[in-house]
């Protein structure tokens, strides 16, 4: 894919400083970008780079522009910007309107021509796949599993029974939707199973991170707002309910019937006990630990971060004497008034 | 399914208020109960929903029966009876004793005629799979593991060499049991791999999360007892043992060689290192970080919840100047002594 | 596989002490091994089984030869020794030079002859596996990736576009290599995705733990180093560099584009915040939070381990209050002054 510095920025928006035929093909850091890539800047930590840059031409807000020795196209945000020329000199995989004849659909899933079904997939009985949907090798969409229009399935993925993905999902490889909830019931000593009767609906422009896990409903369906986006081994236990547009980072887990408000950022390691409330627009950064619900916006944290161990064994153990720490305040407080 | 409140009462011994002969076929939460469903108090929150619920009948302790306004059965513990229940009304899968056309079974392999196996399945030499043993889309099970009666994988599992699995498991996608354990050998700088030549061993009646792993041992075995419940993306290194009837929530990791007692009860996020015996009836609350071994059965926890971000650097400030404040004390002592 | 102690001696650089005829053909601990098998002493803890030890030889140092009543190999090393010796007695699978009937092996992958692939294997165009690659059941190698000489890929693994793989990697089910890296631009409240253009390179003799993910890089490349060793479910976010023998324990989550120095030993669950430089050497004990560089070797930690639930409610009410705590100590000072 080849386009002139107009072109492109007709699609994002911007103002061409420079020559506005140049074209470019490619994408690249300010560091190793040549006459033929773009790159961009959206750290003030890489403005040094700017000056010395080889590429063809660069993204950039105006506040720069003085710094540029070569052809620029000044944006308002230019990651965004970055991000929507990326997209369009690298498009995203189309389907191909081919199923491959190793994999297995049941006589009854309803699959839609122009879709593209992969080596070894395996689709179940009364199953939807929709228009330009993409299902790569390996995958399991078990009976009743619906599928919307452009979602993309990339490999060994697992959709259970009566999942609803809607349109636009982009899923990595190893993710599983719908699996039991971890519901059990103990009945004298001997934990017995509780029947997980509830599904898993996710929205719209939905992306799901490798290997992360999303568990059916016990009874209600756990649910994925449009425009959620997931990285990778989080964990989603059941009834749990994500607010639009909340992104979650890496290895968070979510313990079951908790709601998350939209607009949510949550940082990579956090963990989020049952059944609470979370207001849209929370921030967590990463690791945080969350035991009650919040109600308002705010950016919230928790856990203390390294020191060499020597001295983490000794904070440990001062921490552990607060108690006695505080009564002999109380001592010398009581003395004092004395 | 339809059962009658008769027949219900009967089989989980309870008693019935109001119409026997009134017939259910569906469960639902007291807010969304119909006429034909049976719902359930177990949460006393829920209690003011007792009242005004549409359902059919309901399962109660007797010290709510005057809220309610509908059929009731009265039982000890409505949450264990509505586990009954729902297995009953909605019965797990059961083998429908055929082989998919694309599975492929290694001829040595020792399976039941009464086993269920799924698409792309592969199962290697030496097998035992036991009698209506469910085998879903996608999994593989390496040569010389043994899986017993009753026993249902979901899909894409990995069940590696040797390894053995009890009766009536239920082993959720993206499993993995049998993998090598992490074990490497310092040679003057350069890690060497140490064969991992133990296995696992899976007793009955246990459960196990998605995208769970379970490490083979290096010499005896990984072992996980009888009734033992794991939930999601869980990490059991080589050669810990699990004690009968404990269960553990999702993404908790337990490092090599530790010992879980019987009827533990382990929260989400829990790390727990290598080495350690926990003894019998411990309880961790989520996210606890266990360094140590534990003697005696209690509730223990760890970590410092969630604050608004500002007053978290403060607070983490303070617990490192724990030393100088410990200072500051003895110095206000030693003058308060003069 | 049946070896006499002459020879293992000989092939680990050790002494025979005892009878240099005696043949062993198995491994075992002190306590379980019988005639035929070696065993070792790595940790004093384990002395007291050295003379009550059947084993027919053992692997020791010399500082404990006195305590031995069999007979033994003296070494500088005992448990390199032994993974010596498990790894001569058990050596790892080799290729059969096989092609499974039900894999799908695109026409223009080039696929050396001696290299094994398994059940339900696809692989994709452009692709190279190398001698002696074994790639087993159920595992997706997609377009463009390259996997070198005597690999071993175990089942249910996905190797994503472009990805290279070094020599004589292992890798355990349910990897997932080359996702695409967690990158979103925020247009206007909606997310848009940013293309992950960059790959994954991995370096030679890494190993990989079960459900573990590397992510693509987003312009530039993801790197594991040669010799580097991950244990289960661990995320490795896009751009991150993890430098040569390197090893990381089980549930790490390191965020993108941090750079991880070699030599380093980081403990299980410990979480690394993004954009940081590790130097060389750093240790990390278990469920450490890493929020800054660390430049100089050296063992970190983080982290208040478990205590009594009532204690720890205590002791987390304390610490919120340390800010008073300085306050009324600094009001003791200045009464103090007076």
């Amino acid at each position: 894919m080849v386009f002139s510095l107009a072109e492109i920025a007709e699609h994002i928006g911007g103002k061409v400083q420079g020559d506005p035929q140049h074209e470019v093909n490619g994408v690249a850091t300010l560091l190793k970008a040549g006459g033929t890539d773009i790159s961009f800047l959206a750290n003030s930590k890489y403005k040094k780079y700017l000056t010395e840059s080889s590429a063809g031409a660069v993204l950039i807000d105006e506040t720069v522009l003085d710094l540029v020795s070569t052809n620029a196209i000044i944006v308002q945000d230019p990651y965004v910007a970055y991000a929507k020329v990326a997209n369009l000199l690298f498009p995203p995989d189309i389907s191909d309107n081919s199923t491959h004849p190793t994999a297995w659909l049941s006589p009854d899933c309803d699959c839609h021509a122009s879709a593209s079904i992969g080596a070894h997939v395996y689709i179940g009985k009364d199953t939807q796949i929709a228009e330009r949907v993409i299902i790569g090798p390996g995958c399991v969409i078990e009976d009743g599993a619906k599928i919307g229009t452009g979602s993309r399935l990339s490999a060994n993925i697992t959709v259970c029974k009566n999942v609803v993905i809607g349109k636009n999902a982009i899923i990595h490889p190893g993710v599983v939707i719908g699996a039991d909830g971890f519901g059990i019931a103990n009945d004298q000593g001997k934990w017995i199973k509780v029947p997980q009767l509830g599904s898993v609906v996710i929205g719209d422009d939905v992306e799901i991170g490798a290997n992360t896990t999303i568990d059916r409903g016990a009874l209600d369906d756990t649910v994925i707002s449009n425009g959620v986006k997931l990285d990778n081994q989080i964990q989603i236990a059941h009834n749990v309910t994500i607010g639009e547009h909340t992104v979650i980072a890496g290895c968070v887990g979510i313990a079951g019937s908790t709601h998350i408000g939209k607009y949510c950022a949550i940082g990579g390691g956090t963990a989020i006990a049952g059944h609470l409330n979370i207001a849209d627009g929370v921030q967590f950064t990463g690791m945080s630990m969350v035991t009650k619900s919040i109600k308002k916006s705010g950016v919230f944290s928790s856990g203390i971060p390294v020191e060499p161990t020597a001295q983490w064994h000794k904070n440990v153990i001062r921490y552990r004497k607060l108690e006695s720490l505080t009564d002999r305040i109380k001592q010398l407080e009581s003395l004092a008034k004395d």
